[in-house]
């Protein structure tokens, strides 16, 4: 089950020491053990340990980064966890079908699946680094599931998606998904040129980008998409009238 | 969805009061309220109420019992959880075949779901009152999930076949998929612009364009989409040099 060592739990913001344990425990139960941390409120910890309750070799190995872009470093898919419908309107699945996506991806690449904040979630900037987002389906009026509860139910289907595929379909060879520093320069080149030919003004507000954002990160780009798109925006700025 | 108040959760001999609160969340985020309690160690307890975290109506509700047996009257199916392969040798299933079982029993009866002790389950006494036991998938050398984590998979997997099972929800209005020729459009449009800008030369085979139809296929477009890019690229025809 090699597609469970290129899956990547990364939780954003944790503030309850006892969540991060627990969510190690839970993940180290279903066969993950890449955690990385961003921004913990306090790590390391005796109460995660605590409620790690043998999985502190997980614990031991977690990355502690200071920003989720810095966290996701080296990651193709990008998997955001929402507790409720957002007004940021970004692709959103069911976690059986979303893990079955994950899977299938993994033969690309490496793939992070991240948790927000206890009470808040993800910022909307934090979710326009994410591909997709999924979400675990709860009654309406009480939406909200533990953060390690959260984390064990992706785990858990995570598991079943790799027990039910094993042994690994042989997949005919293929590009390689396209990194987050990858998409991220393909953003900054392609708001640059939306710049240059007066399509795009800065001082107006984001939603444009944000939109731009949610289609490309829909198409789960490879690098060689991305070379392409790249080289277009290259020729469109060589092209463009220089005053 | 009245098969899950049809739907009993007992957990035997809980020890931590911090589990049960826990328990009590899960069960209600997926919609279950019927939590009966053998021989707790502690409850009431104010512990298990802050780990209920908004839940306590359940807990309030909670039936206290001194037997497996008592807990179980007037249900009609029973089911026990357990960590491992047992000597016992009692029916085996897996979350998801079990949970498909226990709808169907749904429609003739009440279901009990039964919890062991956080570290030795269920005696073997007890698990003869079960008519049969699930085991959610752990990797071998590390069987031990947390007891509201388990609480929180079978709860999950049961919601998963309620609602698969459940009239389709109407969906929210989403914006149109782009159209066939809307897409031609865009296509006709981009070439247009990559051979103005000098990517892109006919007589070379289209490989490329083929590359391209590839890329904004897979991300399923909307209108909306089509616009924003057919607007850029006319921005581009605009600041083109002509020559």
């Amino acid at each position: 089950m090699t597609a469970l060592a290129k899956i990547g739990i990364i939780l954003v913001g944790p503030t309850h020491p006892g969540n991060i344990g627990a969510a190690a425990r839970a993940m180290k139960a279903m066969g993950l053990v890449r955690l990385a941390l961003v921004n913990p409120k306090r790590f390391p910890c005796a109460e995660a340990t605590a409620m790690a309750s043998g999985a502190d070799d997980i614990l031991a190995k977690a990355k502690v980064c200071r920003t989720l872009a810095e966290a996701l470093r080296g990651y193709g898919l990008v998997v955001g966890t929402t507790a409720r419908e957002r007004s940021i309107a970004w692709p959103l699945m069911d976690p059986r079908e979303c893990v079955a996506h994950i899977m299938d991806s993994t033969l690309r690449g490496d793939v992070a699946i991240v948790f927000g904040r206890e009470h808040s979630g993800l910022t909307n900037q934090e979710i326009e680094l994410c591909n997709f987002l999924v979400r675990v389906p709860t009654v309406l009026e009480f939406s909200s599931l533990n953060l390690a509860a959260a984390v064990q139910v992706i785990a858990y289907e995570v598991r079943q998606a790799a027990l039910r595929r094993a042994p690994a379909p042989s997949r005919p060879a293929q590009t390689l998904a396209a990194t987050g520093e990858q998409m991220e320069m393909l953003y900054a080149h392609l708001e640059q040129v939306m710049i240059d030919v007066g399509f795009y003004d800065r001082a107006k507000p984001r939603r444009l980008m944000r939109r731009i954002r949610r289609l490309f990160n829909r198409a789960e780009m490879d690098e060689n998409e991305v070379q392409i798109l790249r080289g277009f925006l290259a020729a469109v700025q060589s092209a463009v009238v220089k005053d």
